[in-house]
């Protein structure tokens, strides 16, 4: 059976603009990895409700799960929770479960929730709150759309909580062969390798050491045996165009 | 007239897979902000066929603009070019000046180029090359869409390269009020003067220093006098909050 698929929709304004650095979809990304979940997609839009509702009703359509990031906080600009109401065509309110977790949080702050902090606890109807042990507004999933807030820390928290409750597919694992040669004088080679091991991945990340013009070859797949078959291949090849490690790194484009 | 929008499509299964921290869509949309470019969306795809060209297609019918990053090395899993060709329905091949471009930058390195290589000098009819100071290569400009390494320092030297050729917009200036207190308690006047200055934007971007919860306003829009206006009230209503700068934050949630 294929893994599972994933997308993320990033929502903020902030990115898009150039503002602030996206932080959460390369942790998620790692995060889906470790538990087979294969990350099919990742897109960033603007705080616009109608262009939220049709980029989650491409993305739940098309993927196993969705995750969001941004957009669930107390201010004007937090749009996203009623957009994924939207989406999904049900009502949103305020919930006694969400609100009982947002009071206790403020509780042990010595506050009580202003009618703007209460809009984290609307939640669309029919959707299962995920738990945030950072800031107490939850988070909540609605069919296969998880939506989780954008403040790094509490997704990362969201995100903990949320993923052992989903179903697992079979971890994709890679190894890393490390050439000091550019990618141009081993191409010819990882073009024969991707055509041979075809249940496998190959990827090709060229990279600069000082003067030295390298290559960082990646392969990934689910069968252990394979990937040490494609480790000891591209350590053969590496064998012959560089000489022993550490003895003469070769130049090249 | 409003101003011309964009999208950056990022191609790689690195990204996805959480082996690399994608960076050029960050630079890219602070230097689309400088010169007035909406950047509008951003979408991370996998060295995937099929996937790239329905993604291209999609972008560059709704966007003025579309910037790729990332698959047009010399590896077998560089399929960019291959990609816009296809997504364009034109032909794709080596193409002299390309080709000379690529030769000069082996010859510094007292290299000719491989069959691979040659690879990056193909380049689909009717395209516009865009000059690779950094390692010889070009990217190409074919329509609206604009063809882009992603090693970041070679994107980085391309969008330099690029950017000044494409009609600028307005450029959306940006001030930042910082407020010492969380966002449920500037939350409502945030609502109000978002309310009051259409024009603008506002944005709201909680932020923890030690114990200390606050919260970043961001003011964007073309128009300087209206974001002084904005600036100034901000400041009226955190003197409401907080008192006098550094003299008692306030703590909030």
């Amino acid at each position: 059976m294929p893994n599972p698929t994933a997308a993320v929709l990033v929502i903020g304004d902030e990115i898009l603009s150039g503002r602030t650095r996206e932080a959460n979809a390369h942790h998620l990304a790692g995060e889906l990895t470790r538990v087979g979940i294969d990350l099919a997609e990742i897109r960033v839009v603007p705080d616009d409700h109608e262009v939220i509702v049709a980029a989650l009703n491409a993305l739940r359509e098309r993927y196993t799960h969705v995750f969001t990031s941004g957009g669930i906080g107390p201010t004007h600009d937090d749009i996203t929770a009623d957009a994924v109401a939207a989406a999904f065509g049900v009502g949103i309110d305020v919930r006694a479960d969400a609100r009982a977790l947002l009071e206790e949080a403020l509780a042990g702050r010595g506050a009580t929730p202003t009618a703007d902090q209460l809009r984290m606890a609307r939640i669309p109807d029919g959707a299962t709150l995920i738990v945030n042990g950072v800031s107490g507004a939850p988070g909540f999933s609605i069919g296969n759309v998880h939506v989780m807030a954008g403040v790094p820390s509490i997704f990362v928290a969201m995100l903990d909580a949320l993923l052992p409750t989903l179903a697992a597919g079979v971890p994709i694992r890679s190894r890393e062969v490390r050439f000091d040669v550019g990618e141009g004088r081993v191409a010819a080679q990882l073009r024969q390798l991707a055509g041979e091991l075809p249940q496998l991945t190959v990827g090709s990340y060229p990279f600069t050491d000082g003067d030295l013009r390298g290559t960082n070859v990646v392969v990934r797949g689910t069968d252990e045996a394979l990937l040490e078959d494609a480790v000891a291949r591209l350590e053969a090849v590496r064998a012959t165009l560089q000489g022993p490690p550490g003895f003469s790194a070769g130049r090249g484009a």
